[in-house]
């Protein structure tokens, strides 16, 4: 454990990791400010702060596209930033170069940063795609990695 | 590895990690109990158990507050015990107290059950809201320390 | 870490939690397929090909029924791998058999390849109902496991 805490690899991983999950729940108060502030809820018991008249409470169970926006990417996210935190890791104990495993968290991260302005600004497109697209790349370059490494059906 | 398996704060984590991760895929189950007995699907496919005429199979696809509240409490655990996972197994290869890493590890998986109850149930605000935020500065607390101890950017 | 990288065990924890991964990441593109071919996007912004009037544009900010099967099976990948990765790997280290091992992540990844075909086709139930639960009790397999070798509440 000594030696996984001293591979300079590993504590970069961990590093990058960190914040791009804490990037990624960030996306939860976000989404808490944009209901709030558009008034726009989901459960009946949220609507507790306008305590008065169940009339105004019931006006504010609706959707925002606001909101919605702000959850589309939440939910991208998940399921582009999971995927890189597990392939990522496998990919750290297959022993790369610090160099090559700094650029591939560094890409990734920074195009996650880039989806995320650009999803909820938001600028208009392709640079939401292509930061998307540069994520997945990253990803899927250092599963070949842990495939080439430790193939073993 | 054997290293590994000794450790006692890595042997708490996969406990609770453990305890936690089952929490969540419970939701699974309980979506389906909640879409059965409300007759709320969302395939064609789902509605076969009515074998009978297409009409009755037809009204069965609908949304039901009830399954959408158990939905929205799942995605929440997903956006929530993930992080817990990847920091909290971070954070158990820093070293820290057998004490403290405990501390960390039930607070945060009680925060999740109490969180549960308070959604499908469903208790009075603030009870769901403080057991989330809760949960929220439990993981932060842990990329606190993995970050002072591993920062390698 | 050359301890882990050798066990034959993490090895195929390896490649079965990378193709698995993959596969879930699988979704996303095809998501973009049925997009693409159904003309059925939710924002604004990404319906930039259709560069002509804003009419056009409108009427392709829709929901489609094969986009949002596909979207289903995405999330219900998220809500099933995730916990097989993270089960998995405690699994991993607790110094099973390989040949116990293998059985588990084959069932598991076959599982899931055959819900994939059984949602995105799909197959009449309960083909995809039973693919659904053979992945559940792998998972839960493994998680018996952990918690035999490992509780330290």
């Amino acid at each position: 454990m000594a030696h996984l805490i001293n591979s300079d690899v590993f504590l970069a991983f961990s590093t990058y990791t960190t914040i791009v999950i804490l990037k990624m729940m960030l996306m939860s108060p976000l989404t808490g400010y944009f209901r709030i502030t558009r008034k726009a809820f989901q459960n009946w018991e949220d609507t507790w702060m306008a305590k008065k008249d169940p009339e105004e409470r019931k006006k504010m169970l609706q959707t925002n596209p606001d909101v919605e926006r702000v959850r589309r990417c939440h939910q991208n996210d998940l399921e582009n930033i999971i995927p890189f935190v597990v392939i990522g890791l496998l990919y750290a104990l297959t022993g790369p170069d610090l160099s090559m495993a700094l650029l591939h968290f560094r890409v990734f991260v920074g195009s996650r940063f880039i989806h995320t302005v650009a999803y909820v600004m938001p600028l208009p497109q392709p640079s939401r795609a292509l930061s998307w697209i540069v994520g997945m790349i990253t990803t899927f370059s250092m599963a070949y990695r842990v495939f080439t490494t430790a193939l073993n059906l």
